[in-house]
């Protein structure tokens, strides 16, 4: 395997485009990303474009041969594959095309991740089709259902708070206040995160990330290909994927997301590093929960002691380990498909000091895109 | 790149499966696979999955971590991947294993394909949306209306007659009868077939492959690997993709399919061969037409002569070059993303020797796999 890196990175407004179809959101994260690398479209070799529900959110399958033929790329009948894992779709695009390159067979490709959520009444219905609708969605344990299951678990078994969770949510809004992108650039305080309405208890509404239209993409090159292109070129040094069982109940640990462990310790094998080398991380905040399992479960800390993160600070802009600088999902919005490449543009942003007022200091980083409850956990480490 | 073997073969019953849901045809098709092989589910190291509508079909995205837990992979935690490209997904999760082993990735890896469109009253609908659904299928031209646009094209242009298209109906129904797993397995006359009713002038009920139920697993390994497990190996020299515009109003001509074109030269190109090396191959006629368009756009007879070979019966059984042996889409069914693996299951089993009353005598086999109408194409290339 080679060694890849990353070009150029785009990404769409994250929130509510009401004046944007599908095609024209990813077209100009797309065009943002080209400009970007400096790149013209015909160099592109292959594209993996992350979604969820195209589907049931626009009606829309195909949506590779829909992207190519938006880009442009249709008249040179460049493979264009879609790729799906609920809320990790764009973290697995970023792999396939992480080993695309990797594996000699093309020099050049593109990971993008696009959702347009806003044109129906039931996106939260259909995000949860990422569980087991058949065992738990049609019962009634919705995503924020299981969420909350997993956290009343946590805090049974490790003390986990209320005000801890809520806490996530005030770090993750803080940051978006710095982030032109974000689609909630509002600070909340820690009473207004406590005092929020329940969605599922013990999960409130500030607990909960946004689903929202957007799309992000990465251009990926080989090593020496890159240095033609860029003298800042952000190395991917791993990117693993690890699937577990789709529902709750069949795990033996519902505290713990065996995916997230699997795929962690795998990527710093390949990338030879340990968790304590990381700099800066995008993790799945897609409830508060996940954030705090997330240290847990990439070996920040302990298991059980994740929230000691939060409560210190360690994870704060201004800590020793920035975790969602970016906003998170909770604050930059999560646009289901785009997510896990949307993380990759973050880090990569943070790499090069190009991340403006959320500016961090580091040379490793590392992004954490989790599909439905854990089914599927996308880990990539990234360095200077 | 490492050569890539085919070490196990498994497919569902094609049809409408009342009884069965999306997992237990899926299983059924993985058992037999493993079983094929004489492997254990442990030795498995990744799965791509091809499916083209769960969201929609039976409400369930995220399938590859639905596979995962329901193969007895979920322990392992092996990245699995689901992949779409209308119904190409079966060919491109093909294509998706095939790189992974080739690239040293991994050494055994699956490749499935599975769809179940039987509980829903809309299955063509949502078929038709791998097609352009805001210029094409919402103003009313679905998929049969596009394909017979194109026949009507293609006849205009080349003479193609509808007593043409109804001679590739006519003979992969009666190649379906010597197939046990086919949906269809009742021979039908000429005279049947050009009197049944029109579905979208000039197609009749004839020229349109039934979408059904089903599920197809093949497994493949690197070449070393393979000889562990078999002594029938059969080799993937081959395995290409490509995109074009999802719209035909934007293609330069709509007789032909540029992405079947691009793809199966540069096939025939890594492969080191020619046209009329191929000896056998199941090509995509969920339309008639696009069997008779496929002969012409792999090369195997000049563009606008692919009628020749079904008059002069060249890709009959007994022909020079039988297409279809397996009943085809016609006559098998066509499982929609399930597909693709299900064409690479019958080249196998025609390259194996192990195909029954409708084996032919072959060395080199091709499958090829279109999504829509054309916007995404996948040629393999197989070898004995």
């Amino acid at each position: 395997m080679r060694g890849v890196a990353v070009i150029g990175v785009g990404c769409s407004k994250f929130g509510e485009l009401w004046e944007m179809g599908f095609r024209d959101i990813v077209i100009s994260a797309g065009v943002e990303a080209l400009e970007d690398a400096g790149l013209e479209g015909r160099e592109i070799e292959a594209v993996y474009a992350g979604n969820m529900s195209a589907g049931r959110y626009i009606g829309q399958e195909h949506i590779a041969s829909l992207i190519a033929d938006y880009s442009g790329l249709a008249d040179l009948h460049v493979p264009c594959t879609r790729v799906e894992a609920g809320d990790a779709s764009g973290g697995v695009a970023l792999r396939q095309a992480y080993m695309a390159v990797a594996s000699g067979m093309h020099d050049i490709v593109i990971a993008a991740g696009a959702e347009k959520v806003t044109d129906v009444p039931n996106a939260m219905e259909i995000l949860s089709s990422s569980a087991d609708v058949e065992w738990e969605v049609f019962n009634g344990a919705n995503l924020p259902a299981l969420y909350a299951i997993i956290a009343r678990a946590h805090m049974k078994k490790y003390g986990t708070k209320e005000e801890d969770l809520a806490m996530v949510s005030v770090k993750n809004h803080k940051n978006a206040t710095l982030n032109p992108k974000a689609m909630f650039k509002r600070e909340i305080s820690l009473e207004v995160a406590l005092n929020s309405p329940y969605v599922a208890e013990p999960l409130k509404l500030f607990d909960c990330a946004p689903i929202c239209d957007g799309a992000s993409v990465v251009i990926l090159a080989s090593e020496d290909v890159a240095k033609e292109y860029t003298d800042t070129p952000v190395y991917i040094k791993a990117c693993t994927q690890a699937s577990d069982y789709i529902a709750l109940h069949s795990r033996r640990d519902i505290t713990t997301m065996d995916a997230v462990v699997h795929a962690s310790r795998q990527a710093y094998k390949i990338a030879k590093i340990d968790p304590k080398d990381v700099d800066v991380a995008e993790v799945h905040d897609s409830f508060t929960i996940a954030e705090i399992m997330a240290y847990e479960d990439l070996g920040f800390v302990e298991k059980g002691r994740g929230a000691e993160l939060i409560r210190e600070g360690v994870t704060a802009l201004d800590g020793d380990l920035p975790v969602n600088p970016s906003g998170g999902l909770k604050a930059f919005g999560h646009a289901v498909g785009a997510t896990g490449v949307r993380q990759a543009v973050e880090i990569v942003l943070q790499l090069r000091g190009d991340a403006g007022k959320r500016q961090v200091d580091a040379e490793v980083g590392l992004s954490l895109n989790i599909g439905g409850t854990g089914g599927t956990a996308v880990v990539t480490i990234f360095s200077r």
